[in-house]
This record gives C-alpha cells, structure tokens and sequence, in this order.
C-alpha cells in the first residue's frame, strides 16, 4: 500500500472512533456547540484523507492511464477526476 | 431529545458503518476513486449533521440565552455560533 | 456602519479588482493554473467577507429581535440564519 | 480559447458585475442577509468557474504534459493540481 493510503487509513480510524464518541455525545444529550466542534474535527480528517487519496490516485493509475495511447481510457479517467473534484466542493 | 439531534445521531450511525466500509476498502487496496467516492458521501452526511445541530441549537439554547438579559452570556453564544461557522468553512 | 461591515466592504473592493486581472487574464489565454490561484484568492476574500457580515448581523439585527417577545419574527431570523449558514457550505 | 475558459469568463463576468451590485448594497447599508445571500451567487459562480478551468486543464496543458517521458515536468504538473484542488477545500 502506498505512503499517502496509509495516512489516509489512519485518518479514517481517527474519524470512526471520533464519530463513537459523537454518537454517546448526542445519545447523553450533550451540548450542541460542544458535538459541532467534533464534528468539525471529523470533516477536517476526512478532507485531509481525501487529499491523500487523491495525491495517491495521481502518482500512480492516473499518471499510469495517461502514459498510454489509450484515448478512451484517458477520457475516462479524466472525467473521474472532474467527478472527485466537484463533488468535494458541494 | 430534539427532532433535529435524532436526525443527526441517525446521520453519525449511517457515517459510522460507511467509514468502516472505507477502512476495509483501503486494506482490500481498492481503486483510490472508488474511496474517495465513499468518502464524499460521508462528507454529505456529516455536513447535514452538522446543519441540524445548527438548527437544534438555534431553536433550544442559543434563543434562550438571547432572551434573557445576560449581555455577556449573549456575547459568549455569538462569539460560538461564529467559531461553529468559522471552522465550517474550512 | 459597522466596524465588520466595512472590513466587509474593504473585500468586496478587492474581490472586484481581482476578479477584473482575473478576466484580463483569461482573455490573454494564460495559463490556467495562475488563473485558478487568483481565483482561489477571491473565494478566500468572499468568504471572510460573509463572515465578517454574519458577525455583523448576530451582533445587531438578530440580537435586537431576539430580544423582543415577537415569537413569529424570532422563528423567522432563525429560518435565515439557517439559509445562509446551509447555502455556504455547498 | 476552449469552451470551458469561455464559459468561465462569462461566470467571471456576471460575479464581477454582481460584486458592484454588493458594494452598493454595503453602502447604502442594506440588510445583511440579503447582502450575504448575494455573495452566495457570487461564490457558487466563482465554483463553478473553478470547476470549468480544472476540466480545461485537465484536457489540455496537464493532458499534454502526462504524455511526454519528462517524469520531472509529470511530478510539477502533479504537484500544481494538488496545490489547487487543496486550496480549493479552505
């Protein structure tokens, strides 16, 4: 597994056990602002692996995809990426 | 518990099953894309919780804090509700 | 006018100017890239600028009606404050 | 010029055209929802914009480098998407 999925892996682990205690947050009726800011947390981790995943996502199949003569799977590969972006920033 | 703080402990269970499922999809060494799609969809359910809790928060502790006379409690729960919007849009 | 509103006001004039290199830019088919980063740059000067003004309007508008015993006009404020809180994050 | 840079100078445009409307709305002091909600418009075009740049990159300049042998230029014109696609997520 490359470097950036790792960290991207450690990332998620942190996320899950933060959203554990966000869930016995809520089920013991704690305050709002004090559940908003770990989720907060949550989303930065997330964007941070999603970062790294796309780091890695570049550096190898893309880069790989686009070495080629392939023009369909280039397209392909470049309309992905268009999907990976757009939807990150809704 | 309030309407709006059910609805968001519904998002956080659904974000927790999704994140395991992304924990094994990158242990399996899936397609990065494939990931990162998972991981948006988290993103979405995190960002609606944190849209409820926004909600639950205005209607129950934020307005009556505004109601009251107390200007420095009034000044504390702006100075919140900026940090909880802030950070959001990072 | 308040002190937020005029930081506002002081973005809002350098987003105007930006965005016109940014258009001479496109124009002289430069290269994306740079076109993209200056962009960036505006998107950071707007959002602080709502900030700056949701900082504005807790600290007068909303604080003022929050205040009143008008419960219609409250619930109302609240319906707005959740609009532009909601529509900022996508 | 490609049809996407042309689409985005016109998003470019209307938001520049659309900042002069939130200066004069700051001056003549209007209510700040309605100001904010105009930077709203702003912001989801600039997005948009964004969004049409990458797609014209993509399939252009960053396309054209990834198929050379220059493995240096590769890792540049990598690193050059990372920096916008972060950024972006601020």
């Amino acid at each position: 597994m490359g470097n950036n999925k790792q960290k991207a892996l450690v990332n998620f682990k942190k996320a899950q056990s933060l959203i554990s205690k966000i869930i016995k947050m809520i089920e013991g009726n704690e305050y709002c602002i004090n559940i908003m800011q770990q989720n907060l947390a949550v989303l930065g981790l997330l964007r941070s692996a999603h970062q790294m995943l796309m780091e890695n996502h570049l550096n190898t199949c893309f880069k790989k995809a686009m070495e080629t003569r392939n023009e369909k799977r280039k397209q392909e590969m470049i309309k992905e990426m268009l999907t990976v972006t757009k939807l990150f920033n809704k």
